[in-house]
């Protein structure tokens, strides 16, 4: 620890201490507020903010890193934008050679001046998140409102959660000890200790297509401020987010006096591969992974030198059993499936329903009226495109596409999925959510997950049985949500039993303005690396702890 | 978190809350006296100690768990005693089952009570220490004091450590947040949370032949007070204290109305592989190690559905620069070299001095003359056998006489050993340490480790080869502890330097009562996690954090 705080940290020590508080209590705080309102970030934030993201495109992308002799381009937009940025093109000794030459510097530096620093570049993200979120819009598909959220301040919440586990976890030991150990009648023995906070090695992130900041912020700046230099690998699909990231992380460390190549792009040429060059090379020492369940555990089976921490897919449950609120549960479910057509890892797809109906404010509903309830809640959300649109976004990539085909010819569709025309943007691939009824025996449809705007109503012997169902298939399978609807606490309380023990999260009867696909940094833990779904938790002790070792020197004092 | 506090943690709280302060300020502290001393511990707890050792030996353990309708008898003591104790002798399927079986109990009872009880077994092995002593001494081959301090307060010190930071990391969140939104001109957005710590499931801890308490105690009660049931797999030549350590766990959570098949004794037959088997068995969600490199890395490629945590073999190394009291330098490493003959996982190995000698208090020094000032004062040790013996103890196993074999053959020996008679046990297999001078091209040999007496002063060009020799030998090999002498501040920096580099703990100018073999609990850490000698630190938050996981459920207020 330096004697003299570090400029930025003093900068951010304030910030910092209300996220270490928030932590700690795990009630409401953000750091980064989610309106995007001209009251809130003034009259031109928001025209200045697409001014800067359409200034990126067509063009070589403004980064001074290894790899820009090459440029490669693989972007294509959800909304049929043209993007064609182009992007340095580094191969992946040359990254992991500049990674590794930035490294001592900034582990000497020590754990106030790397969280400063790391605290300057959220802010400076922050001053950008217009950019930001037209960035994450037009590569994600997600709709802009969606898009500045969960791509800009949900995201930046979340990195600086992970900011504040790093600095608590670094600092639960002092720099330097005094020991001294009573030796009988002579002089005590005396000892000075120092405790050196050492990073791990070279760390990669590896970018999603749908969420490319949210799911990767945590990780990056993780394994930043613990000392590691990071090289951050988009999805071929959503590079501009992480470039944007990446560039103003670059220019906070130089302007700090860090070698910039502490944060590096790693953008690829189709069928390159260069993740699994990356997390496989001796000198990577810790992975981050959100995507598909065979990639992941891909990196787990074989980046065997790194610690490496993966969020994959999961089958995410709804048990209804009864409700007090029959029109909130199917308003509640209805947003959940509609916003961002459903392409949210946290999205529901499992149903389960009793077959012979439940018990609701309104009186018995069957299954059907079940279904219905939420298809038309669903209908309601989407019926205007203009209004629609500005949930469902427009769909991420033609994996999507592909299995809303095949599932067409799956099961009773409940309710279709619809093509829609942007009004906006004339060649966005727009497709509303299908809904389709399944019965319990229907596991060779259900027992798997159909990423997208696919859910399943399926029709259970009882609640008892939703229950046994959920219990083995998220036993098996995983999930990132759970969620449960009853009016009685036995129930509640047999589906808290089960999500423990299958170790998932749950939330108990959402009929308001919380919806299950949705986490709160500081409060929400995302993920529970306790189910298949998932190794790790965005942001716990355990997703910070092993980013860095702690080398101790001692000598008599 | 219970409202009323569970008794056993009540009892124990000022200690757990000592522990607590002593983890963050890593100054000195200690919980279990060490001396065994009759002023300490009572004119007739050496005697009770030894008669509760003594009823054990030629009979079946006490132990009421499954296994019992089949008995296994492995042991063989290092001082020639007979022992043949015979152990219940159970399968993996049937220590699973009962494993499993005990876990919910156990995770719901939450972490005050099961860290009250667990601070009640370690008060309970306490007073049973000098029984435990008994069992550490016959079967590893330490001397006496060494058994009771390593194998008895100082493990238990160690525990203490592990269930301290397993409270620190499951408390750091509280059991339930209020978590309440601004919602614009609406009513806020009110959730209730509760985050129930859930641990991972089986955990599995394989001992050793030479510290079977010290070694297994940090793994064992980090994983029982993070809520998962321990199988203990003791070496086959070390079963009593891990059988004794069992029974007296097993005894105290009986009485705390828990299931006592949470702590499980897998005593094997020979060439059984029972570690093997129940270390890639799916139930198994953490495995700690202490052994050879090649099991070591055997389990971290194959356990792969658990968090596994190993300490393996490594190349511990002294520099030697200067001195400023080379009788002290002497005197220390002497010790070091002397104590339980080498056989410590700690002790140094590769002393590298420059061929053109060093500066000293008493003047210039050859390499021959700091060679043989180290073997004299090793040899002022071992003079005398009767209390040689006290320090040395005896060979733990055959793998070390057959290296004292194989390095009778290398190089020059200083220091020969010797076959040394056992004053009181008349069968002990004794010898003293030998110490061997190669030259800094004889990397073939001392590129490995010679676990046993057996060390190699290793004449280089000058200091600064010997830090690159230490660069390249311990980044490659790994290492638990390094050491370095010199009056100069700039080589200690450099040392200290490289010792970050490669990730190891480093002692620097020990010529007092401290030995760099010697880790003290609550202020040194043992290993560090950053080289290849061990993937953990014993114990730090990343040995505690990933035993349990965090699952929440959230509902509205």
């Amino acid at each position: 620890m330096t004697e003299t705080p570090h400029p930025l940290y003093a900068a951010h020590a304030e910030t910092l201490n209300r996220a270490l508080h928030a932590i700690s209590e795990r009630g409401y705080w953000s750091a980064y507020p989610e309106s995007p309102s001209p009251r809130v970030y003034g009259e031109t934030a928001a025209a200045d903010g697409e001014a800067a993201f359409q200034a990126y495109l067509g063009a070589d992308f403004p980064l001074d890193q290894p790899g820009t002799a090459d440029r490669v381009a693989t972007e294509a937009s959800p909304f049929g934008v043209d993007l064609a940025v182009r992007y340095p093109h580094a191969g992946p000794d040359e990254l992991i050679a500049a990674a590794t030459a930035a490294l001592p510097a900034w582990r000497d530096a020590g754990p106030q001046a790397r969280v400063g620093v790391c605290l300057e570049i959220l802010d400076r993200l922050h001053k950008h998140v217009f950019e930001l979120a037209n960035a994450v819009q037009f590569t994600s598909g997600q709709a802009f409102v969606m898009a500045f959220q969960a791509g800009g301040t949900h995201a930046l919440d979340r990195a600086l959660e992970a900011v504040a586990y790093a600095y608590s976890e670094m600092t639960r030991h002092p720099g330097t000890a005094d020991w001294e150990k009573p030796a009988g009648k002579g002089d005590p023995l005396r000892m000075v200790k120092t405790y050196h906070v050492v990073p791990r090695g070279v760390s990669l992130v590896i970018g999603c297509n749908t969420f490319p900041t949210w799911n990767s912020y945590p990780g990056l700046f993780a394994s930043l401020a613990t000392g590691n230099p990071v090289i951050v690998k988009p999805h071929p699909l959503a590079v501009l987010p992480l470039a944007i990231t990446v560039r103003y992380a670059r220019e906070v460390l130089a302007e700090a006096g860090f070698d910039p190549n502490l944060v590096l792009l790693a953008a690829e040429a189709p069928d390159e591969k260069l993740a699994s060059t990356l997390a496989t090379d001796p000198a990577v020492k810790i992975v981050d992974f959100t995507g598909s369940t065979a990639y992941g555990d891909w990196l787990e089976a074989n980046a065997r030198q790194a610690a490496v921490y993966t969020e994959k897919a999961g089958l995410n449950t709804v048990i209804i059993d009864s409700t007090d609120d029959f029109a909130g549960l199917c308003r509640n479910l209805g947003f959940t499936l509609t916003l961002y057509s459903g392409q949210m890892c946290t999205t529901s797809q499992n149903i389960l329903v009793p077959a012979a109906g439940i018990e609701t404010d309104q009186g018995h509903k069957s299954l059907d009226e079940v279904a219905q309830g939420i298809a038309a809640a669903v209908g309601k959300l989407t019926g205007d495109p203009a209004r629609g649109v500005e949930l469902t976004g427009a769909i991420v990539n033609e994996g999507v596409l592909r299995r809303l085909d095949e599932v067409a010819g799956v099961g009773e569709a409940v309710l279709p999925s619809r093509t829609v025309e942007h009004p906006k943007f004339p060649k966005a691939v727009v497709r509303t959510p299908t809904i389709v009824k399944l019965g319990a025996d229907a596991g060779q449809t259900y027992d798997r997950e159909w990423f997208g705007p696919i859910s399943f109503v399926i029709g259970t012997d009882s609640t008892e049985h939703s229950l046994e169902i959920f219990r083995d298939t998220v036993g098996r399978q995983g999930a990132l949500t759970a969620s449960v609807y009853s009016t009685d606490p036995a129930v509640l309380d047999a589906a808290e039993k089960a999500a423990v023990d299958v170790g998932v999260h749950l939330s108990c009867n959402l009929t308001g303005g919380v919806f299950v696909n949705q986490s709160a940094a500081f409060s929400d833990f995302h993920a529970s690396g306790a189910n298949p779904a998932a190794n790790a938790a965005l942001t716990d002790g355990a997703y910070v702890a092993n980013r860095f070792r702690i080398v101790q020197s001692r000598r008599h004092a």
